[in-house]
């Protein structure tokens, strides 16, 4: 039996769960909250769901001892409102390291033995100072990354070509966040390089829009959820089956010293390895960038508050 | 192609929206409010989610000219934040009496031809506005009636008896409100009667058990989301597949005169048969009382505002 | 991570292993069969078949060695194709009673803890046998039963009445075989009884129709596979899901002293109890005279061969 | 409503009708064969499996009156058996072409005006012929070609990197037949180019291992199904959902003049185009050698016998 927490039940935590039970992709599922009243009524309302449909994930709220039996933690802990009046997801850092400071401790208090996806903000300092703080091995804890932008970058690219975004491939680089970018030489359109069909100008647009296509949402919405969970699914699905996707989630990279957005093998185990990344000079310096901007705002963690 | 419309794109409408998606149950979606910069970000959010799954539903956004193509129009547009400092559903007819007033010359205007399945509160009273407005035929036009507490009183009951929600079949009867019951007589758990299995005062219980859960839900939540958006979706699924379920949508009853939720056959013309209801005594008062709340109700839409 | 094996991969068995993994209802699947090289074949094919789709169930052929670590036994070890010049599955009893005393002791080696769920015919009189030479608790041990006669009964009547299939509940009773019988008397359309919409003529009509399906089908094609491979899959899944359902699979009676099809809830450890019947007494008279012919034919298994 | 008709309903045929109903992926399905107790077998069978299944394809038997209203005519009217004493898919074009005669003339007065797509071997030939009998547009008249090879290659590939096959991409290209050849020059892993990671003798070697496994799984099992019917149902998902996915199917080139399997957009019209090629000077030429052959084997059509 396949066993995932999901802490934080907020609007994306709350999608990731249904779309884990709509998707069957866990025998049981756990909510823990700090609002124990909505991990209940989350709880009750994901259960009313599932009647009329073949299969049937156990469903449990507020209860963190279950957290020790776990194959998957999703850390979903964030305060997505922050992000209506801001265009950085750093502005939610304040915030959300204190859910991860309250959390880490019950987690490791619990034994926990799996593979931690955290999505929340910032994603890349928050995931890594899970993984501080935890004291996991680094495999073990990984987040969303530049998944969730990538399909983004699938979407603007796909539509200027007339084909499906699933015929594109490639990858967004670096921070789950403004200093992110698509590595453009790696991405293909069927099997032909996009660089032989598109011009640098041209490139740059797409770029723009499928940012921007998130701050759209944003700023409508209120959030975004759907694109998120369903992204964040597909990872958790790479874990649980023990796949072997290869996404670009944010992991330990040796060479740059920081967590931040690029493709690895995922399996049970988490993170197996990390593909080799071949950039352009250009591509390089951007991702030099991204990551001292990531170790920039992870720094910021450490420093007294006065 | 299948082609569905969603009319009112909150966390209801969103919600089916994703699951319809979620789903493949549709080839085409058409979302439709009447904030377009949130019918937009809606669109984006979902397409977002469907990168890097198989399938793919066309989504469009704020184009009511597309209706008339629709195979089915699932009305959402409620204000269920209303219920958080009420606890009657009647409570949102002010407010959602308008949209419906809003929206069928449009459905009309758009030479509609398919079947509106409604989710607005008060489901009864609203859908039997809506077929009245539009004058379509009574049976290309339903609600989701008591679909949503005969689910609750299935998990209910299931959880008692240590089953599945799914080996209770019966139904819940009358109002998606406070007037409706339970019509124990016709419940069963597998092939066993449930009142040679209970008494009077434990299946009264399971009644109240379960209409508390849908506001415990809506207290700690603010609404509900995938109960019912799940539960909308298995109509929907028996209206764009004619697959002739059974289901307990609010419709037209010539007996007692007005819409309310009792089992009818469900196909690509919506309504194909009511089934006969075998009701006790006991039952049979309830239902009429039901019928006569939502008949009350029904009638101050037409009293003039002094 | 949930693991399945299935022991014969002849049509029945392999359509078995494509629903498990079309429906991704495991984690981990392991084909076994005497011929290893039909095995590997199947594992090939089925691998190929998952290229492209998310999830993906990992396969090994002809592992006896991973049985231990096994949460459900699939048992198909049948020669179906002794049924296309006989109309009483009875006729496979020679063959498959060498298949389990095969198996069975292999089973037993590999110290298997959990659930064996047999197809392979005579149903009944195979899975009880199985249960003996395994010595396993009779919670442990089930077939499919009456399930697949019950879906044929429910696709008549609900053709009848212009119905779902699905809005058909009630069973066919005792043996998966020529003397199983339909339990009229529990049957409902919707929330109404059967025997109140069709006569006694009638209601026998469709009991033959229903038998006569099976029998046509295997006439034709040599054998069945769709029906029987679904069937399984949802009480595969009712175990594995531990999901709790009421399904009619065989399994030991104590009134009868026999394993026959009656309605069972189904978890993860197999039986978790059976529902109570409520016959009239034609149907009594039935269920015994079933009982008896399951009882003497598994009396036959201990004939000394002369 | 969608609608696909099945034309030859054997191993291949059928095992993809139950992957389009277990898949929900049409909402009708009609079964063409010669053999009208087999398609009406087989119609039984999928009807039995989909009971206590959510959704429900309607199902026809040998009612070819029904192709005029068909979006997609799927043609699986070979026979495989011919292969198992065989290791060229030429030794099926004596047979297969008779089926062509035969159904093309009814396809055309029925009135099709929707997408062919062949899965009958030799697969190139076979579909070019099926376009020249009907005198349909080429775009509208398509084969499964590689994509069964690429998904083997894939696998190999994914297996020997310990990925999965969906973090391969690229192409086999030509004849889905011995003269094929995998374009190693577009093959990625991930991001990775494959020709940086693997040498030329390490390269052939895959590309014999994925020819190879074909011709294992049709000796041992005497025909395949799983993977062939799951990669015409992508195939037949991309057209009936207007997809816009990029795959290798066979359809015509102008620049060799014939059918062979290249990458292509496919859609609800069929071919929407087809994406560049960009090939070594190696696979250039054996590009041009695998036209070459199937060109040959086209040219048999058209020889008088004597």
């Amino acid at each position: 039996m396949t066993k995932v927490a999901i802490i934080g039940i907020g609007h994306v935590g709350s999608t990731v769960a249904y779309t884990l039970v709509a998707r069957q992709l866990c025998d049981e599922l756990v909510l823990l909250d700090q609002d124990k009243d909505l991990a209940e009524a989350e709880k009750q309302d994901l259960l009313t769901g599932q009647v009329g449909r073949t299969g049937a994930v156990a469903i449990t709220a507020s209860k963190p001892e279950e957290l020790g039996s776990c194959d998957l933690i999703i850390f979903a802990a964030g305060d997505i409102t922050i992000l209506q009046n801001n265009t950085d997801r750093f502005a939610e850092l304040t915030y959300t390291r204190t859910t991860v400071e309250q959390w880490a401790p019950i987690i490791k208090a619990a034994n926990f033995k799996g593979v931690i996806l955290n999505i929340t903000n910032p994603c890349d300092v928050i995931t890594q100072y899970m993984q501080q703080l935890t004291g996991f091995s680094k495999n073990r804890v990984l987040g969303t990354g530049t998944t969730l932008d990538t399909a983004r970058m699938q979407l603007v690219v796909g539509n200027h070509f007339g084909v499906s975004p699933n015929a594109i491939t490639g990858y967004v680089l670096g921070e789950h966040g403004n200093s992110q970018f698509v590595a453009w030489s790696g991405v293909r359109v069927g099997s032909e390089d996009i660089t032989k069909l598109s011009d640098a100008n041209t490139l740059a647009g797409f770029e723009d829009a499928a940012k921007a296509d998130a701050w759209h949402t944003i700023k409508a919405k209120g959030y975004t959820s759907y694109g998120v969970a369903d992204q964040a699914a597909i990872v958790a699905e790479a874990i649980l089956k023990n796949s072997k996707l290869i996404l670009p989630v944010t992991h330990y990279n040796e060479a740059v010293a920081c967590y931040l957005g690029h493709p690895a093998i995922i399996g049970k185990d988490g993170i197996i390895a990390s593909t080799e990344l071949t950039l352009t000079a250009v591509e390089q310096q951007r991702w030099v960038q991204s990551a001292n901007k990531i170790k920039d705002m992870f720094g910021t963690l450490f420093v007294a508050a006065s």
